[in-house]
């Protein structure tokens, strides 16, 4: 078997990587575990390792590393990348090929699959979900976004004090091209009412700015503070993301994505915005960026646990005489959360994205709904404690006092 | 006696507040105490609240929760607010003054101990230090320092990851207005010889573009990629910071600082230099910005007790008939990490600031010495431990294969 890590990296990639090469170890059909490294590309260079050779400790001791272990890629791969990919993988007698990553990556991988049918060459093609974006179809969620969620949720619980401390507005951008799903997770941040953030813009609602100023300018007048949540994905009624009309690149990717992360444009755009249409004296922005999905120390652990499930998972279906397929995560019905994970279609996860639903917003598209909340709050898992002062005011005295 | 906070808040500045609550209401000399909401603003305003109505449970809930409970402001007080203040002490008959805060609010301390020497209104003054910056004279570190420090070193070690997993250059601005001391920081997410950050630019060295960007190509053409901390506070020759070159505000505070903060400007304005002068495909750069200071679930144990230690140490001075201070860290001498606090005069810690030793920072002005390393560390505290694959590569098959 190969195995390879695709896409942006997440917090528990990798423990998609050591439960798939654990499960291995265990099949007698599966002579060789090799990695390739940094995704397709590493198998048109013939980059790979044996995993075979890594030790239990170190295979649990990168497992709760983030960051892909093996490197990563974004390339969709062409028809004589295909025909190259296989020559070298018949070379190595590799038949079972698991790709680790999100919607682009399942892409890679149904194209994979079906070149290899057409070129008769005999490969069994999995893809195991990954993405802190969680917008994978099929997928009740998907492994890294309840690390990220986690993240978030933990950087906006201090940052809403941050903002009661000092006032004014703070508007931190958030990941997310196209589902919102990550950024409505600043929500789970909130313990009392009053708590930020006060106001979540979401990619799957267009973003108007003279309605974004107007409430803002209603928070801070209530609370004398606003805390927001924005997804780098907003988009104008047209569909134009904001960052477009000051990003300082218009990279876009093999996929042709425009690039959104690792700038501060849109965070400033708004800020500006806000300091020119109000008197509000404190206004900052903050970009989370790239600590979302790669900061050590924040791991959901349910998150941890279904990445290595989903691992697994793919080996087995594979093993049990399954050609292909994405390993998709179920929610269970029934109060107490719980999940399966189940082999769905390569075509029926690749490419197209997944949104946040109706439910999960609220009717003015500034914030998210409750069913949201206890959506995504088991993935989550559990959050720090906040303490809070009582505050028992002092009665204010009428006139001055002298020295007992 | 009234206790209140100022300046940006910390992780553990709430363990300052905590400390010395929980220590004065050991002195009966201290009937009530106050605690002003949002700095001397507070007082001014009236804005007074009971913190002997705290329950035990509730001061260390508080304890461990960032930011500052009591609100901050960023206010230095002219003679006249001098006079208010006074008038309203006296009203509430306080004759104990804690100021927890910076270098400017240690200079607001000593303002306010001048005028109440001058206005013979008998009033013990103290500040109790703190800062992420790390940039009070008389300190061997400051509290807020260890924690800030541990989740930039947190965001490295994992940065390091990503960076590493997809390549390309990837520059992080770190908090700092004039000393580097937190960027610094960013050094021990180093745990093997090319591990990241392999660059750190600090505001006590002038910063000249066309250096960072031969810096950059060297490392990016040895390793594949090149991953930097730069401080929010770098300058140019002249002391120019680099930020106001494109800076989107120009706002300054009372105390005279140009806001650096909360604007992804400086972080772009490098990328920007680098995609212009290179032909490095993939370009990056986050600013950590305001969660450095309020992250939940990123403490260093040493900084929240040494936090307390302050704290508690205020109170015990002045109610052991010291008049006014500001209690500092002092490192004691030998191989094991070992701290003490001591009362040191208001003035020798007001205002101006302290910055990085020559001895840590290395000779080509791009990055921190061992001696630094071993400085902060024992600070900083426990990092989470990073899993890498051993990565046995396979040897290339010479030609193809037939399955066996």
């Amino acid at each position: 078997m190969l195995i390879a890590q695709s896409g942006g990296p997440t917090a528990v990639i990798n423990q998609s990587l050591v439960g798939a090469v654990m499960e291995a170890k265990k099949h007698a059909a599966i002579e060789k575990i090799y990695g390739a490294l940094h995704g397709i590309q590493g198998i048109l260079n013939e980059d790979l390792i044996d995993l075979g050779k890594e030790s239990k400790s170190t295979l649990e001791a990168v497992a709760s590393t983030p960051s892909a272990a093996l490197g990563s890629i974004r390339r969709k791969p062409s028809r004589s990348d295909c025909t190259a990919i296989f020559r070298i993988l018949e070379k190595y007698n590799v038949r079972y090929f698991f790709y680790i990553g999100g919607n682009d990556s399942a892409e890679t991988t149904y194209i994979i699959n079906e070149e290899a049918k057409r070129a008769n060459y005999q490969l069994r093609c999995f893809h195991i979900c990954k993405t802190i974006d969680n917008d994978l179809r099929q997928n009740d969620h998907t492994p890294g976004f309840g690390s990220a969620g986690k993240f978030v949720a933990q950087a906006f619980m201090g940052d809403n004090l941050d903002n009661l401390a000092l006032g004014g507005v703070k508007i931190n951008v958030v990941m997310g091209r196209h589902a919102g799903f990550l950024t409505a997770t600043a929500a789970l941040a909130r313990q009392d009412e009053d708590d930020g953030p006060h106001l979540i813009y979401l990619p799957e609602r267009p973003f108007a700015m003279s309605r974004f100023v107007k409430d803002v300018k209603a928070v801070h007048k209530k609370l004398g503070r606003c805390l927001i949540a924005v997804s780098e994905g907003i988009v104008d009624a047209q569909g134009t993301p904001i960052v477009v009309q000051a990003a300082p690149s218009n990279e876009t990717d093999a996929h042709g994505n425009i690039q959104l992360s690792g700038t501060g444009a849109l965070g400033d755009i708004l800020a500006q915005e806000i300091r020119n249409k109000t008197k509000i004296s404190r206004v900052r922005a903050d970009t989370f960026g790239y600590l979302q999905r790669s900061f050590t120390g924040c791991i959901s652990e349910v998150d941890a646990k279904e990445a290595f499930g989903v691992g697994t998972t793919a080996v087995k279906e594979a093993t049990r005489g399954n050609i292909d397929g994405s390993i998709a995560i179920k929610r269970k019905p029934g109060r107490k959360y719980a999940v399966e994970f189940k082999r769905v279609s390569l075509k029926s996860v690749a490419k197209e994205s997944r949104h946040m639903p109706d439910r999960f917003i609220n009717k003015a598209s500034n914030h998210v709904t409750q069913a949201f909340i206890d959506y995504a709050a088991p993935i989550i898992g559990n959050l720090p404690k906040v303490g809070k002062l009582k505050g028992v005011a002092v009665k204010k005295e009428e006139k001055q006092r002298t020295r007992p």
